[in-house]
């Protein structure tokens, strides 16, 4: 019996229409990241293991998608571990490659790798599916696209401002509106470990810090001596409890209260510079916005942190996020390279959209124009205008077989082609055509110069 | 210690020159699908194994990357089968999944899925990666792309026909002349097995035949014979032997020859049909050759076959093909859909075109002026002066640091930058630019109005 076909769970077809509002938006991001100067670099879907495994963390991992060996792969065990039938043990000898799990990793190993082929400061963007062994929920997937823009080489604080220009930009020319960029700095996070004298409990702290809106100030002071930060600790960060204003406010209440802490200090300097960047050359459309309980891949960053929060009224979680990590080709042995990247998350950008109704209408690339099939006589007279229409960049099509007029017009109708156009014996005799517009229902007797008028 | 970075065998790193010219190649194809009426789908890159094996044959089966279960992937495996260490039997166990192979089977399988939504006949284009564990050599990888075009749900030979143009307007386009676009048809193949009375024969026949031009008539009599065709049915396909002449010329002849095979007839008919229409509008650049030794995927395709040469200056496998296909949805059970499809080799067009130096300068998208960094407050001005040519379309960057002057020339020059602004505290005050033609070496101070002059 033939197999009823399914895809792996997770995973996704895209129809013709969603493969033009995934291109709306990739294109968009595209064209930006190439007016901001950065150029593209493409790496393989797949990465010898090695350069993968231990980026991610445990959990990162275990998500990592792993290639089975070719060929007779239980050949190269040795009968010892084989009898251990221990699946983490083993997989080393049944496995040398996996689909990488982002473009970050991929792109340290580019850097060292052709480093000799490269001018620092380097900006390159990546537009390129990953895949993660997640379990699926809405707005996560098994496979699905990452847009990442980074510089490195450069310690430069106008490239986080670069970046914040670059998410409003994308964002205002995608019509979202209300979009907030959240910023953090990693040295105002490690000042106020410092400040309240454990460095161990500030992920404790920046997460009782963040039910503020939820518990209250009480709540989130009953959950920080929970877990052990005490009340002299608490007292000295206590601006953060009303960790309201401007984002200047903000950065004011940060410096008195991060006066004891040369790191903090440092990051307080660092929001400031930008913050003023930004005061010269407003946003056009996104907030930017100070969130000192932003903490994404707290182990990774060492300068400013970004979060991208879609706007209010729809419920999803971050369309984006990025930040400086000082030393991320390290790893593969090239020490001292300074980088910061943000990354756009386009399937969530994408339901976004969606859910507001932003897609434009022109976004769907439709064909234009249908000529009917009366036969083979009638057919090889319309391709040659079918072939001067393509050749104008008009998309035409002519229906490939001489059905019934119906059926043709069904076929038209369902693909919102918007004109058809009718060749017979006396058209072909007159040198006419006869069009139909397929909204109004009006039909026409027109030349060629008529016939082209109608897609200018 | 640090690992030296290295990608797995047979795939690769663009760089940006290369993915701008492999994106001028995809685009040309991608407008072209587009303007003859083709929609985009996409496709997951990995299908359940079931989906994919048996679908290549048993050397395709070996060449399918297989991906390994997540988390205690051995435990699913009785003792039994455990035991025998057999890699073949126990792989079903421990992976579920595949990447894909080509685009054509998960277009099947898509079809049949997606059947009620399809508005059939329906023209489909898919530009996506596919793999496969082959032995890397010069325009063979282990990850490459492929274009491909298809329509499902019609027999109309206008469909081949159209295909035919497409691959020369494709051609075109590229500016790569020359291209010659070989036919065969599946059924003139049967019918050179009824006339030489074995179907089993044909192969050895066609392989013989094509060595024409190396071997000569006797040495293909030869070995024709010790393949154990007879005398006398080499005799009745005699005219293969000096197969030359026009295409017309070519169909003549196959007509006599096939007299006595209704297929074979049937075959010459289609062709006859082509050709006619080729006749009627010619093709701009390519080349239009039948190909009686033409038999690529002999038992995949029911109809026409196609297959592109580059040009003879060039030496290059196939660098395109396809044909028809009467039961392609059949294995996913859904019958009686005919369909016809074209493919176009992307990683050998990259190195035709490369070898001919045929990739046009503007391919490259450089960034067009960088403007120096003298400090934070030039920086910031300049910086408004980026955003406003941002926003007219001048892809423009600042220099991220306060680097050495020389150090910054250097980069502009390295990357290719042909203008370079320099705007000190004079400038500000006089609103006016220093712009340097790197090219020229060339320097003058202008106006902003000046200073979009050069990029219109």
């Amino acid at each position: 019996m033939a197999q009823k076909p399914s895809i792996p769970k997770g995973t996704r077809d895209f129809s013709p229409i969603e493969v033009a509002k995934r291109n709306y938006i990739i294109d968009t991001i595209r064209e930006q990241f190439r007016l901001f100067g950065f150029q593209p670099i493409e790496t393989p879907s797949f990465e010898n293991s090695e350069t993968l495994m231990g980026k991610y963390g445990e959990e990162g991992d275990r998500l990592i998608f792993k290639i089975l060996n070719s060929g007779d792969y239980l050949n190269k065990i040795d009968e010892a571990l084989y009898a251990t039938k221990d699946s983490n043990k083993i997989i080393s000898k049944i496995s040398e490659k996996a689909l990488r799990y982002d473009l970050t990793v991929p792109f340290a190993r580019y850097v060292v790798q052709h480093q000799n082929e490269i001018d620092f400061p380097f900006k390159r963007f990546q537009i390129q599916p990953v895949w993660r062994a997640d379990r699926p929920q809405k707005g996560r997937f098994r496979e699905f696209f990452q847009c990442d823009a980074d510089v490195v080489g450069s310690k430069s604080l106008f490239q986080e401002f670069d970046f914040i220009k670059l998410y409003d930009r994308v964002f205002t020319k995608l019509d979202l509106k209300g979009v907030t960029i959240k910023m953090n700095n990693r040295k105002i996070l490690s000042g106020i470990a410092e400040v309240i004298g454990a460095s161990d409990k500030l992920i404790d702290f920046t997460v009782a810090l963040d039910k503020l809106d939820k518990i209250g100030e009480d709540g989130v002071k009953k959950e920080m001596l929970s877990k052990g930060i005490s009340e002299k600790a608490i007292e000295k960060v206590k601006p953060l409890f009303n960790f309201a204003g401007t984002t200047s406010e903000k950065i004011e209440n940060l410096r008195g209260m991060l006066s004891s802490s040369e790191e903090g200090l440092k990051g307080v300097e660092e929001l400031q510079f930008i913050v003023n960047a930004i005061q010269e050359m407003p946003l056009e459309t996104a907030t930017l916005d100070l969130d000192v309980t932003l903490a994404r891949g707290l182990n990774y960053y060492t300068g400013a942190i970004f979060e991208v929060s879609a706007p209010d009224t729809v419920s999803m979680g971050s369309i984006g996020g990025g930040g400086r990590y000082d030393d991320l080709t390290g790893i593969f042995g090239l020490k001292d390279v300074s980088g910061v990247g943000i990354s756009f998350g386009l399937d969530r950008i994408y339901l976004v959209i969606e859910e507001l109704g932003l897609f434009p209408d022109a976004v769907i690339p439709a064909t234009k124009v249908l000529f009917i099939n009366f036969g083979n006589k009638e057919a090889l007279y319309s391709l040659k205008v079918v072939d001067l229409l393509r050749k104008e960049g008009v998309t035409a099509e002519i229906y490939p077989d001489d059905a019934k007029m119906k059926k043709q017009m069904n076929y038209a109708n369902k693909r919102n082609i918007p004109f058809v156009v009718l060749v017979g014996t006396s058209e072909m005799e007159n040198n006419t055509f006869t069009v139909k517009d397929m909204v109004s229902g009006d039909q026409k007797e027109v030349d060629f110069v008529g016939l082209r008028k109608l897609f200018e």
